[in-house]
């Protein structure tokens, strides 16, 4: 594990007691989930319906994607988190977004906001996403042009695919811990801002084949979710986030190409376990 | 093939008859679906959808995915069989439910009902999933808390995965024959009331991995639509839950995790043959 | 490369010069793609939604599904071209689609147009579709049965499968020239009229098994409207059918059964190259 060069020795040290003291809340959480098998409310896309709902049975939890504004209360209510993630909304999707967003808030259910494709031109449901941050989502989490633009910085981005790296861009979304307990920014590096720790912590593994991949950001973002069920809010993001660097390394290892890396990305979700988590962990914590 | 222990001799007997009678009809109904290549009607969720027309292509039969109400009634009337699945329902996919619905109930064409999801928390679709048990649909299919609670009986449910066991709920499913030819319960072993052979089928197989996989009980009854568009309601669902119980039986041979598992169950959906029924099917017949 | 029988030997010279020529083009627009990476906006349905945008992502194109009325405008405004696929069409998606068109036509962006379905049972999205052909879509591709009812012919169909030949139709296909650059008919072999040409070009390959699989003509659709943001039209066409058809043919030698074959097609659909392109085209140039 490396230490970033821009923190003393002293403070290193600190930080290496962090780690571990982290990485095993991260293995708590894990075993949680397992344990509790939480309910988790999905608002998602149509091109991630099918994925993130394997990608949750996989990690342990138990979705289900209820969309529509008729049932978005009721069930809301009994979920143990709720995910938001705007990526080809309805007009139907959207008043469910707001109605369960309402009812999870006012319930504490720890709930997660994905603003995908966030930005001036897709207007509709950027309007409805910072509609839903002032009701103050747990965890923000998104691409680095996403996550960059609601913080409110001028980015660019080409269609729901990021053009800016999420190193560049982790300290303007400090702006965004004024609205929710934790940013996460997904990237060849991911970087997750906490108020709770009042650190960054990046998280290093993966692939770079992930982001051939269509889905995998929306498919975090719900794992995330079903995480904050079982643990506080920074835990839960960085533990999905470790979850996916794993589950990317371990299946690069395994399949070269898009297809059948997508397949053993899936299998190596399911085959989480202790061991993979303490020996594969790669994550570094900074100063916010 | 085991039969079970409350049943006499001399009844033990005839039904082993029986069983083999049931297989010969499972095995012309899959040779008939690989000759006729039905025109399966579905309207289903957007978890399933990609999922579903897979299944029903690598089965054999020619599936449609129409959901809007515009075309409900004219492509109902041409299809050889329908399927409805309640899964992610929007208010446009519910007002083709029932115009699809009363469509084929017209017609006799046969249907399936998958009430996903039924139950007090999840209102809207229930109350039209009732509507729809009205036109007295040919097979409804569903998971134990689904059937159960269907049928009237109070039971817990977690979201749309059952918590109730379907050897402990099929007794209670009974009612429903009121209203359907056949009621099919999947769980870790299949029961299939008829009205049509007066006995309850349990069909054994498959894998623990196939509730971990989503989506597959929305595939299973646009499967059971298949073959009822070429074999009696009851010869239908015992085909298609034997279909699949073979199928994951011998995925699980190739393939332990998830990812894996599902591209080898998809293979194997497609490599069924009539050996293979005769090989690995698993069923008994309890008197109802 | 076999010649076309009816061509005299002067004019099979001719032609094969010419398919040296289109086969550079061909190996130009695929390096050209991986250069550009261009955003396509895609509208689709909700079977294909996930497969054509890993489709795309494996090709080298940045997809984007952005399928409501609302951010139509924008968002066709900024993408380097455009796939309308009415499948599974909802009242926003069609509104969506109208906008979306429009937007491109006046920009004179490129657009694909998949009229699945079209047919006497789906009048809606037929009626769409006529109203679509009325913008001029850049290229219109579709099965055999699509494409021919389209052109005008009385056909058959099954649900949104072709029950007619590609063969026997590309030829009443040439109407549709009148609308648009170019007509795409994909079957056994695919068949493309070129206004530009002048010409029919036929394309081999591919593996049986690739109409067991749902949406993989979605998904070319899409992919032809990836290249025709950095080529013309109609070698967009060829260069996106020669990608599917080796992918199809280099998938099946490592596959053999739907589920496997269809993860081998994504992996090759990802490794293409420019040898491959040399290699395995398949391609035959007739008079129009």
């Amino acid at each position: 594990m490396n230490h970033p060069e821009n923190i003393s020795h002293s403070q290193s040290d600190q930080l290496h007691i962090q780690t571990d003291v982290i990485l095993q809340k991260v293995v708590d959480a894990w075993t949680e989930l397992q344990a509790q098998q939480p309910l988790v409310h999905c608002i998602t896309n149509s091109v991630a319906a099918n994925y993130a709902a394997n990608v949750l049975l996989a990690a342990g939890a138990s979705p289900a994607m209820i969309d529509n504004p008729f049932e978005a209360e009721s069930f809301a209510s009994i979920a143990a988190a709720l995910s938001i993630n705007v990526g080809t909304p309805t007009s139907e999707q959207m008043q469910a977004m707001q109605i369960s967003a309402q009812t999870v808030a006012a319930k504490n259910t720890p709930w997660v906001l994905d603003p995908v494709g966030y930005g001036p031109f897709l207007k509709w449901r950027s309007e409805m996403v910072d509609q839903l941050v002032l009701l103050n989502p747990t965890i923000i989490r998104g691409n680095a042009s996403e996550i960059s633009a609601l913080a409110g910085n001028q980015v660019e981005s080409k269609g729901v695919d990021s053009v800016a790296s999420s190193h560049q861009v982790y300290l303007q979304a400090h702006a965004l811990l004024n609205h929710c307990e934790c940013a996460a920014i997904s990237g060849e590096s991911d970087f997750i801002l906490s108020k709770e720790l009042n650190h960054v912590i990046q998280i290093n593994g993966g692939s770079f084949l992930q982001p051939k991949i269509t889905a995998t950001g929306c498919a975090l973002g719900a794992l995330i979710a079903a995480y904050s069920a079982v643990t506080t809010p920074t835990i839960a993001a960085i533990s999905a986030h470790i979850h996916f660097a794993i589950a990317g390394q371990l299946a690069y290892e395994k399949a070269s190409s898009v297809g059948s890396f997508n397949v053993a990305f899936l299998d190596e979700i399911y085959q989480m376990n202790t061991d993979r988590i303490w020996e594969y962990s790669d994550i570094q914590i900074f100063n916010l």
